[in-house]
């Protein structure tokens, strides 16, 4: 490949666009690699789809080893299968829908989790034929409420989609593992920085799903890491590391204290540290009960249930939310409370909850043997020295309760701090859900039908780009890991004499030993601009043929490491070579 | 590449789908290759991708071969640049029109002119950045009235569509040439047998078109063709020969005779044999005078036109309808005709249309020193021996009159005959359209603005796949030219011994040497089940390692010329490697 400047379809910018917020978006405008066509979509110029191209051909590479098999399904699909899978409703206003001419609904597929079912449904029958591995790199829409970032949310955009399907739960979690290892392998040789995630917390028993995260402060989605180990998770998923239990026997007796005008926590700290009980209490010693109603899908009937954390913390809702799914969660309102008069807004306590049979589910930290400060349900009334597995007994335990800066981390090494990162892969057990909706089945050793188990993984191919961009650049410019760069080597002929026509004989016989050439032989542009040019342009390697050819001199720079060298012009072909050989 | 049939996601069928109709069709469903997913709608499978990508890739080197650059821009696209076009209205039901969130109108893109127009003008400002072809490979959406014939006429299709932008005719001449020099070649290399045809008369100073039609009696589209030269052309185009000026000198006066009851052509001509004027009138002795009125695009008012051709033929009014575009053209009606009184219905002649001032364009063959029998402009007359030039005098020729089989050729070679086709490739000499709507210009050389001129030049790379196979296949299934091929070898292993471990053993070998190899290594299928795939499938070199293998013999089957021949195993590999280089 060789690539001539002077006739490329490329223009570079020198000002940010307008609408740009994040380097990647910043840069691959200025450098000509996308332009906008609408709100969050995009155009790909020669160079953007070449380096997208790039980024493809690993993931392709690496779905290949692990004997994914590539297919391409249509990006417009009719409503019949989203509707059968309730997709078509709860994907909301995120749903590009739209109707053909005799009026038949359609939309434009976010993903292909239906169609793929009854791809597979509608060609394999037996126990035999799996399991199978089935990718697509392909255009997907999805209606934004905020597309932002250039190609870092867009409402066009490409991804890579893939589908395991198996006979078994042992299948499944084989066929999650063979996609975690090539996820591993495709982030590596993008030379991202990433973590994994864990998705989901799995108190309910769901699935295994697992992001990969580029780390990166301009990332939308937070997540915790730990300060002393590879601990990383979605702020979702972190389980609170339970203490061990204490002994119940010889902690003093629980007390109902009469603490008038104490409905917050501070203030019922304040008043007990003055009350001369003979200790001092902080809110982490008080036990917070909130109330909320929750409603499994399909039910008519809300559950209220009591959510007991220690009293320094919030309730997380999003935690909560993620601990209860599939159910809904709402907080109690006014005519609910109105309706429960043993509920004592201000002063609710775990009598109350587990003697009206309401379910009680606590923090982890709430183990047996620890004694807390809690409603005693009765305005201006509060109990001390409540004992958890003496005085009262909760149902289970939840992860309801927001994780802080600080806590210690779940692997029992280090401190939690946040970080923010850009979501790049997922890794999904889906189980059964949509092979139920189809009815996929196939017909095991025993002849009697079985139902195939599903899972679904998906890279973000173009918002990878703008990833790699976020994490490799300078405030010149893009720094491109060599397997995506447009180019190996950027050859750039600069002054008044025979400088063009030799970076050109030079572009031509690295071009002849494989390499992919980008060279700058414009005629009457400045040595300043071509290399302003190629620092934004991000090349890893750049062989500049300027002022020293006089004497037999060429330089040698490298994008990442910022280094120049001097070397002779008849070494030059040979040092590129090396130089790209290295990966360097 | 090595795929195992016993691992690779196809299921072949041994009954044709019920909607299927045409060969292509029915062919690539039973071969796995494709599945429908909606109307027009369709899935590629592993084997289907594979074709489909070395159709693109064909495209792709032609494409850079003349300098093109490939871009990638997105299918849905805002309302407001295809408002500015027209095209929002013109292309009516055709167009997938959709609403986002916030109620903004998009399209999916059917082609992407203005996109094209747009983004050139973002970028390029000087007479110096020109010329310049961009062209993408991308899905395209239409939503045909009638979707047909599987991926022959889709609703969701793969199209290759490159721009060129000059900045004069000289230019885009030159960029449509490369372009039609690069069709040629992609469709000798795809090993299409296709023809060339005009498809714009040019009549009214229309710029340069062509179609590249891929000849099939399943095509859609009709054209004619020369039985002794490689003339062709679509109907619309073809240019009648005018015969040479005659001698009025000496031909006999016009008179005008009592005809009663003779409105029709038929009807005239029985009356003229009948009435003893001393020769014998056919239907080419007349002269037909048809009245049609028309409106140029953003006119109020219709302007009526007479239309004379030889009375033995029709007007065509997709000829006359392409001879006056972009003007509409209706016939008159009733009312029209009580507007007009020297209109006599029936017996209209020239000398009512040119004496109101009327224009009247007529037939090439209706030449100076050509005698017609025609209407005498009052009921139940006709003039006889009216000679053109001498009793009348038309404003000029057009081309409406309807082409026959037998007709001669334009090029003065042989005579028309007609033919059916695909139409594979579509180039066109777009001028200055687009770039008026959207003010393309760039600066000339004296620093003043010129206004760009486009190419727009289209290849059906999905549809190409199914023209292929109509054009190569027989009763037994698809005969794939080697270039599209999704494998350069077919290895069937069969038989009860060691057959199925050579054939890997082989197919190893053979993918070690470059070749893309199909191995069927399925245990417990049949020996004529696997024949049966393999000849479905269509790979052109199949390699049989069944019962022959325990005295050493192996067999070499072409499918195209349906020959199979015993070779040594020892040889086997470099004979099926010789066979692939030679292309055989």
């Amino acid at each position: 490949m060789l690539l001539r400047m002077s006739t490329l379809f490329l223009r570079t910018l020198r000002e940010d666009p307008a609408d740009a917020e994040v380097p990647s978006h910043k840069l691959l405008v200025r450098g000509g690699y996308v332009r906008r066509a609408a709100p969050g979509v995009y155009t790909w110029l020669p160079l953007g789809k070449i380096v997208l191209e790039n980024v493809a051909a690993v993931v392709r590479e690496e779905m290949n080893r692990i004997g994914g098999q590539e297919v391409l399904l249509p990006a417009l699909l009719p409503r019949e299968y989203y509707e059968a899978s309730n997709r078509w409703t709860e994907y909301g206003d995120t749903l590009f829908r739209l109707a053909d001419r005799k009026g038949a609904d359609y939309l434009l597929a976010p993903t292909h989790e239906e169609l793929f079912a009854l791809l597979v449904k509608g060609e394999y029958s037996s126990y035999k034929d799996f399991p199978v591995i089935l990718y697509q790199i392909q255009e997907k829409f999805r209606d934004e409420a905020r597309p932002r970032a250039g190609i870092l949310r867009g409402r066009e955009f490409h991804m890579k989609d893939s589908y395991s399907f198996d006979i078994d739960d042992e299948g499944l979690a084989r066929s999650y593992e063979l996609h975690r290892n090539a996820y591993i392998r495709i982030f590596d040789r993008l030379g991202l920085d990433y973590v994994i995630v864990s998705a989901m917390s799995g108190a309910m028993g769901g699935s295994a799903s697992e992001e990969f995260l580029a780390e990166t402060p301009t990332g939308e989605d937070t997540f915790v890491r730990s300060t002393a180990s590879d601990y990383a998770a979605n702020v979702e998923a972190v389980r609170v590391p339970a203490p061990p239990a204490r002994p119940v026997a010889g902690l003093p007796e629980a007390e109902v204290h009469h603490t008038p005008g104490t409905p917050t926590i501070e203030s019922l700290v304040d008043f007990l540290n003055a009350a001369g009980l003979g200790r001092t209490f902080t809110a982490a010693d008080t036990l917070k009960n909130v109330l909320v109603k929750t409603r499994a899908p399909g039910e008519k009937d809300w559950e209220i249930l009591g959510i007991g954390v220690p009293g320094d913390r919030e309730v997380d809702m999003r935690r909560l939310e993620a601990a209860l799914v599939p159910a809904e969660v709402e907080l109690l309102d006014e005519q609910d409370f109105a309706a429960h008069p043993f509920l004592v807004k201000g002063y609710i306590g775990p009598g109350a909850l587990l003697g009206n049979k309401l379910r009680y589910l606590v923090d982890p930290r709430v183990v047996e043997g620890t004694s807390w400060v809690t409603g005693a349900d009765k305005p201006d009334h509060h109990v001390v020295g409540l004992v958890c597995g003496r005085d009262f007994t909760p149902d289970c335990t939840i992860e309801a309760a927001e994780v802080r800066e600080g806590d210690p981390s779940p692997d029992g090494e280090g401190t939690l701090y946040a970080a923010r990162g850009i979501e790049i892969g997922h890794i999904f057990q889906l189980g059964r859900k949509y092979a139920d909706v189809f009815e996929v089945d196939a017909l095991g050793p025993d002849g009697k039908p079985r139902r195939i188990t599903m899972g679904s993984y998906g890279i973000g191919v173009s918002r990878v780009v703008a990833a790699i961009v976020e994490q490799s650049h300078d405030e010149r410019g893009i720094i491109w890991p060599r397997e995506v760069a447009p180019a190996d080597v950027h050859v750039v002929g600069t002054g008044k004499g025979e400088q063009i026509e030799v970076a050109l004989r030079l572009a031509g016989e690295l071009e002849q030993r494989g390499l992919r050439v980008l060279v700058d032989d414009r005629k009457g542009v400045s040595p300043g601009v071509k290399f302003t040019d190629a620092e934004l342009l991000g090349v890893p390697t750049a062989l500049i043929v300027g002022k020293g050819l006089t004497s037999g001199v060429v330089e040698l720079r490298d994008r990442a490491a910022g280094t120049r060298e001097e070397i002779a012009l008849d070494d030059a072909v040979e040092r590129v070579v090396a130089r790209v050989g290295q990966g360097g």
